[in-house]
């Protein structure tokens, strides 16, 4: 079973905005074992949506549309989806009636003729209740095929593919199923792990796949299977995951939808400990990190950014002889930032890092993509010296990516 | 002029990465005047590559090609576009050149044979030498149509596409201007703003037209036109931009690649100014959102992230009596904080945020999707209270962009 995804509004051509629709949509899809071979993405015109329809419904089994339904006038999904299947737009009284309540109670605004056009939809199709929007959705069956137009706003989307969507087709069509295991690594290349995995690689089955994914020094290795089998298709899942474990032992840090944030996280709810951070060229990025996770406050006491130089000491208490001494790159200030950190906020652990991001030298000498990583633990402090290279949002990712691995070391040691 | 660009790699179908590359050679191929008529994602298999790249080729002039060219048995972009361009793989000496010296002295890792794979390249191809990484971008010629296929690589593909493929594309063709002016505002939203713009859309001229890009409270017009006489484009784009603002004049808060945070930023830089923070909702998002720009620590003190409620009485010096009188979400607390973080700090302004992102109700009994934001000036305190809905993404973002319009606002107030 196949699918496309068409994205459809010229900012995404433009590159005003970034597509993240696509990949949940990918996900979601996945999951019910149906693939999706192509995404397209178009601008607003009637002539291109109408090709890429045309296009789409020759290529695949299901269509899932996004964009363009909005109340302004740049937003004409809706009219080339009459036109395309030869369809005329109706007011739907259930639709209007929730645009009405929505206006009333929630946004508390007065109700334009620009929404009230937002309740006509196209006669032959099923409509799709959105509850956070003014935009209905719309599910529409041509033959054998199935279409599905979505609002553009993540948020919306998300619920009514979820909601709406992926139930109809889970009910409208036998689907293989498809599967995958992800095995993360952090501290070995893509083309040493390659080497590595020569022989596992060439031995592998027909309807499994292995995949490098490098990011910001952590490389995902993602094996994919898909079978009609679903039992089988778990236990070759199974064997081959764990042959590429053995393969990997020194290196594996976690699988599937880990991060390094949710491991260490999830550690440290485990032993009931907390963490605090003291980020200079992190400027806060680690604590954001950790606190897009919902339920960390348990373990997470907080974090100082002390971004100038003086605010390191009259702030957070580091010896100003030290940075004077030793700058305030230096191993020395990382490792008192951790221990002082850790005692102002009473935490069991604590990450510092300093460093130059870039794009220019700082307050110190230290070359751009220098950053010290302390870590502190009960058993005292440890601290690296790093070069992440000269792009400021690679050095700031990896530094993140590093302080959270050296921590979920410590964390390991000291529980042993 | 119009370009397509074909991503490769199952990881993107699949939805394990977003597709971030397409958006940036949007707005590079847009700025030399060149629209993007259809960005396609398809999966790293020969046959789907060879059909996508036949199919582009039909629609446009230039096609841009990223993924596929890693050292990796599933990079198989190289070997379909020799199939593709009737062409062979032969080894190119600088490049080979190039990789050992990259192993040798910025790795510092023993060279791999699938590395040395890495030089091998179509003969009939002009080559994209990479400084930054072992695989080579390539340049192709058929009859009118340019080809170019980049690795997927971010940074990589970047300075490949700005340094090597735009300036070969701007000396083979003869390309109309495309210009956009966008104008930012924020408070009303996208359909109040509609209503209020018919009559400026139903005058507009055909080859200008506007876009609604909202997101998380902030809301984009976007007007794009497109011609061959630079100076007549520039001249209606200024005339109809101007009759914009003056409609908008009441929630313009800036134009183009303004963002709230460089806003802020700029203007503090401008009057030299300082800023510090108190987070608690927003976990350090503000102070992550700061510290992406480069450049900032000359107005940026620091950041505490006081996650949980007591580290904001023993870290912040918030009365404990105030939190125990009105719960940790509240007007008073979010004032005590911005006022001992601003006197912490010595800065000159700090904002301070308390909330509840959820999806659970925390250490009080406000609503998910409360936040209380306080910004201190030296004028004083300002403390305003919103609902930003039940998606912790989008409260906690929500409630940075409006921290940062109200810390604007003291700004131009005090320096009035």
């Amino acid at each position: 079973m196949k699918a496309e995804i068409i994205t459809i509004g010229d900012e995404l051509l433009i590159g005003q905005v970034v597509d993240t629709n696509s990949a949940f949509i990918g996900q979601e899809l996945n999951k019910i074992g149906v693939s999706v071979y192509q995404i397209t993405s178009i601008q607003d015109d009637k002539q291109h949506i109408l090709e890429a329809l045309s296009e789409a419904e020759k290529r695949v089994d299901i269509v899932i549309i996004t964009g363009g339904l909005g109340p302004t006038k740049d937003d004409i999904t809706k009219q080339t989806f009459c036109e395309y299947f030869n369809d005329e737009l109706v007011e739907n009284k259930e639709i209007l009636a929730h645009i009405e309540r929505l206006f009333k109670t929630t946004l508390k605004k007065p109700l334009l003729e620009s929404n009230i056009l937002q309740a006509k939809v196209p006669s032959k199709a099923e409509i799709l209740h959105n509850t956070y929007g003014t935009a209905p959705g719309m599910y529409m069956k041509k033959r054998q095929k199935v279409f599905a137009s979505l609002p553009g706003v993540p948020f919306e989307m998300k619920a009514l593919l979820k909601d709406k969507v992926i139930p109809r087709i889970i009910s409208e069509f036998r689907t293989p199923f498809i599967k995958h295991k992800t095995i993360i690594t952090e501290g070995l290349g893509e083309s040493t792990v390659a080497e590595r995995l020569v022989h596992f690689e060439n031995e592998l089955p027909k309807h499994i796949k292995l995949a490098y994914l490098p990011n910001l020094n952590v490389l995902r290795l993602r094996l994919s299977g898909t079978s009609f089998n679903e039992r089988e298709l778990n236990i070759d899942l199974e064997t081959l995951s764990n042959q590429l474990i053995s393969l990997l032992e020194d290196i594996v840090i976690g699988f599937d939808d880990d991060t390094p944030e949710l491991l260490v996280t999830n550690l440290l709810l485990e032993k009931k400990q907390t963490i605090s951070l003291a980020e200079s060229c992190t400027g806060g990025l680690i604590a954001s990190t950790i606190t897009k996770i919902p339920g960390v406050s348990a373990i997470f006491k907080g974090s100082m950014v002390t971004y100038q130089t003086p605010t390191k000491s009259y702030v957070l208490g580091v010896d100003e002889n030290i940075i004077k001494e030793h700058s305030v790159v230096s191993t020395q200030v990382a490792k008192d930032m951790a221990l002082k950190v850790q005692s102002n906020f009473k935490s069991d652990y604590s990450i510092a890092t300093t460093g130059n991001a870039g794009p220019s030298k700082g307050d110190s000498d230290a070359e751009v993509g220098t950053v010290f990583i302390a870590v502190a633990s009960p058993n005292g402090v440890v601290v690296s010296e790093f070069n992440f290279g000269n792009n400021r949002y690679k050095v700031m990712h990896k530094a993140k990516n590093k302080a959270l691995e050296m921590l979920r070391k410590e964390i390991l040691a000291y529980n042993k």
